[in-house]
């Protein structure tokens, strides 16, 4: 028998939680979970095998499975996971972690007390596009990076309780992470509002790293075209994701610029050199980012892995995002992180 | 005969100049001016009726020309400028008009005490796109705008008297004065420099108009792609212009959120509605710019039209050049224009 | 209770039907079969409520169900189809109908004897950009047709028992046929061979209608590009349909050339003026094609709705590749359908 | 003093190549000569160090130049390049070479005769790209050659003397010939007309090379797009030569397919496997092709290179236009070349 997994929350995301847990031989769908009957009702036809709950309480009494997995608004996840590591089972929590951070230490924390694993849903980290920018990244080919661009805009779905940043933002913000390998220092947001609720809408983070590098990161819920595209300039090389692209989303360009600054004194200008070299995109696994992720998900509960997407990730994206909800709110002040 | 013209200044884009006056049946090309002996000859060469010099005071001994055209480094500008208005040349100026506000300003009023037209050389404005994107917008096809955000980098050409902002912004700076027929209130720069002059070569505009509406300008000489586009979201429909389509350079799209807030006290949410419509890629002419742009001048010269980019709007855009580099060395403090 | 529906064949394209049955309210999944015991545990987990079979007889014995869908080999069509239509079950066979047009009369044969219905799994006319080019055409925004190019190419999956023809074509031909409304008079086929099994896997098709009107069809499992285009050049307006365009998949273009002969005597040459006006791309659903095909094949189960891809409609598909394989077999004469 | 040169036929193409003799320092463009007094002012007026002529033979009683540019309707070119060769002229002609086989058989054989070079303008051979394209299947990048796609289609513009294919396949005929190095050994095309003139507007040709290699050449002058796309599918490696995209104009694909056929009695079924490892964009230099053509010419006519683009290369192309022509007519039965 595989070990046994529930999903709580079936709105847009959860039914491929589902379908990944259930297509995962080492996992078992034992129960769904969703307030919503119709909802509850729509996904359960696909899996009869599963129990239904309109409520993770009734579900817990009936089992604790040993993994819950958690698609809710991020409103009730502080709520719902820690009644789930009360009973005993890890968690699998949809990003963003919690609703504040102070919420996401505290889950953290409990975790951390009762020995079970905390893992965040930052599905990104488990594509071949996000390792393959990493491993070039962590190998060196690009050489330092200059500066990181991040643009991830359409006509987007409003979300009832959260803006555009705590939606989209997260994504990026875990991508960097994991490709970066360090923390931004302090965080401005610029953003606006065209919407009665009042939430932005649309709205430019300005990231600091210790170093001088800069990220900046484009989310819109109201851009007429899609686009989901990071540049990472570098010293020596430079890369394009481009998550659109249906064959080649990651692009490496061996190109340059260098400066000629060996006699200064003796010369009024800097001489300058471009280098346009080839431009290479290579290879990567056809891997969908769920199953991987659910692969790593088991192989980390049997303790053969360390968590690629770890709370304490999610936390750090969580500080992020609070930071950035500050910086909005005060014209874009810089934040310290 | 035509209108006698002259072109100083044969680096990167002067020829371009030089051929379009040649082009010209109205316009006579009657000398040319560098201080390079090897650019002088080789444009001179193409043209062996116009009279080279390697110095403008010379040039305006030997005659003065009705127009004077200024494609020098922009340090050059004023020096160039008001010699030829004191000679009594119409002055046509490369963008970015002046090296300070304090010149522009200078230049403008030299213009007008002398009875002279001062153009600047915002050659976007006469291409077919820009002029359509400019008819929608007016016509209110957008509705109320929401929010601009331009992108205009490529690996770029560092130049020798300016930074990158002075260099590609004016482009998206005047087209933002030409189609949205506003300034802006206030401006921040973020960008950061990663050569030895250290000068910005990657750079975020922040612009703030009275209304709240936002844009953005990034630029940018360490993009291993070329982008040049422009989304103008609206609330009625929205737009993209993007320079570097071959075909469809502006695109409209009937696509829309709408907010129900009828009846918000009974409701604990508003309502959301999207539209997507059609896309629409409004047939453009085929005329290029800077054939636009010298029968305009042309016009302007006989009085028979009023200037399009008046030595004012190009004073306009370095005050907002200037606002910027403010900003740029305050961290990104908001600057009121 | 739903219509009981069961499918054969659970290789590349099975699960997909499988789990569109399952989707569907008004169908209920009773069995899966597939001789492959590996095939049929994987997707036999993910619908715990279907019975698994490695055998159709034994299915049939089990329990004959409304509705039988095959995806197996095209070899087996006949033999699979004919015992369900005998077992007294409607039948919806994957494309090509089946491995010759004998076969295939065969089958329509006797689904008409037995009054039961044989449907084509034509997937591409339930989609809503297929859909949208009907309905162009239909309507005449296109004005009488020029010419039809259709490209189908891609780094391709060589099928294991039929050559590119028969694997990709039956996609084109059927558009072809459900856009146009009618059937060519004459094929050619040059392709060529590069595999061991000395089956074509790079095609060209030319056909020829009653009016002059011509179409080309490109297909190849060797291209380092994926393309899936198709022009319509029409005498008024012309349309692209690329289904690989994330958004805007159909593209009208007001685009046309026309020619003045109303003097022709008098002068030496026809006077030609080119129209080169917007484009425009029509908003479309965005139904999935299986979820709208499994809802049309209920509504003709139930007799609420005429075939739109009937066995007839498989049957002409098949005539045209087997006229095809003939003209490939002599070096692209014209073979009569 | 540069050598010599007059450009004779000033309608489209004529201007760019009277710019490119003019910018080339080792050329002096000493005649211009169009029937066409309006064509002749407008362009004179641009190279007034140029004399002008309505009529060849009057340039050439004037002074014969060293080297004559012929880009006036191909009817015309017999004669012209004829009259020029007999004066003494060196000739460089417009593709395609002449209007028959005949015309250019005797074209070469006069020039061969009085020891004088005649040239062909298939401006393509001097792109960056195609010499690119040359270089790696040369150098056998590719592996043995599958098979070449070539499409280059637009809403165009109807030539007054020739069809379509004369017109845009000259292009293609001589890249292949180029790429490949081997003339094929026959030809089909088949095509379709859609203007009064009767001529065809739209075709495809299909050739036929000694070793099984086959091309395919679609033309068109009524599509709403513009597409220039070769694709050369090879056994190592495949090649995209895309001419209108803006950066990355070849590409190559480390893709493939092979085939295990080891032991193929003891198996039903041949092993296939499938390659698809990195796609890289090699980069191209960014001279433009007319410079590089004009400063090969004149290398060629101090006889220190052997052409590039030699007369008979346009004889070869003219062959196959012939053949073509021929196929056509007979509703597309093979030609032997």
């Amino acid at each position: 028998m595989g070990i046994a997994a529930a999903v709580v929350g079936l709105g847009y995301w959860g039914p491929n939680l589902a379908r990944n847990v259930a297509a995962n031989a080492d996992l078992e769908l034992v129960a769904l979970c969703d307030s919503s009957p119709e909802r509850l009702a729509r996904v359960g036809r696909v899996y009869p095998a599963a129990r239904t709950f309109s409520d993770l309480g009734e579900l817990l009494r009936w089992r604790v499975p040993e993994l819950l997995v958690v698609a809710t608004p991020v409103a009730t996840h502080h709520a719902l996971a820690s009644a789930a590591l009360r009973a005993g089972s890890h968690v699998l929590l949809e990003k963003p972690l919690a609703a504040s951070v102070r919420e996401g230490e505290d889950l953290l924390e409990q975790a951390d007390r009762l020995g079970l694993r905390l893992l965040v849903d930052h599905t990104f980290l488990f594509t071949p596009a996000v390792q393959e920018v990493r491993r070039q990244v962590s190998e060196g080919a690009l050489g330092p990076l200059l500066y990181v661009d991040c643009v991830r805009i359409a006509l987007g779905l409003f979300q009832p309780d959260v803006d555009v940043v705590w939606d989209l933002a997260p994504h990026d913000l875990s991508i960097l992470e994991h490709v970066i390998g360090e923390r931004p220092a302090r965080i401005r947001a610029i953003g606006s509002s065209h919407n009665p609720r009042g939430i932005a809408d649309m709205a430019h983070l300005h990231l600091d790293y210790a170093d001088g590098l800069r990220a900046h990161v484009h989310v819109s819920w109201l851009s007429p075209v899609k686009i989901r595209r990071m540049i990472l300039a570098g010293s020596r090389q430079s890369l394009i994701f481009d998550d659109l692209e249906p064959a080649e989303k990651v692009k490496l360009y061996d190109y340059g610029v260098s400066f000629d600054t060996g006699d200064l004194e003796a010369r009024r200008e800097v001489l300058i050199s471009y280098r346009k070299g080839d431009m290479r995109a290579p290879a990567l696994a056809s891997t969908e980012a769920l199953t991987a992720e659910m692969r790593h998900v088991v192989a980390v509960l049997r303790g053969e892995a360390e968590p690629i997407a770890p709370g304490s990730g999610g936390l750090s994206v969580l500080r992020l995002l609070d930071a950035a909800s500050r910086s909005l709110a005060q014209a874009g002040q810089a934040v310290a992180i």
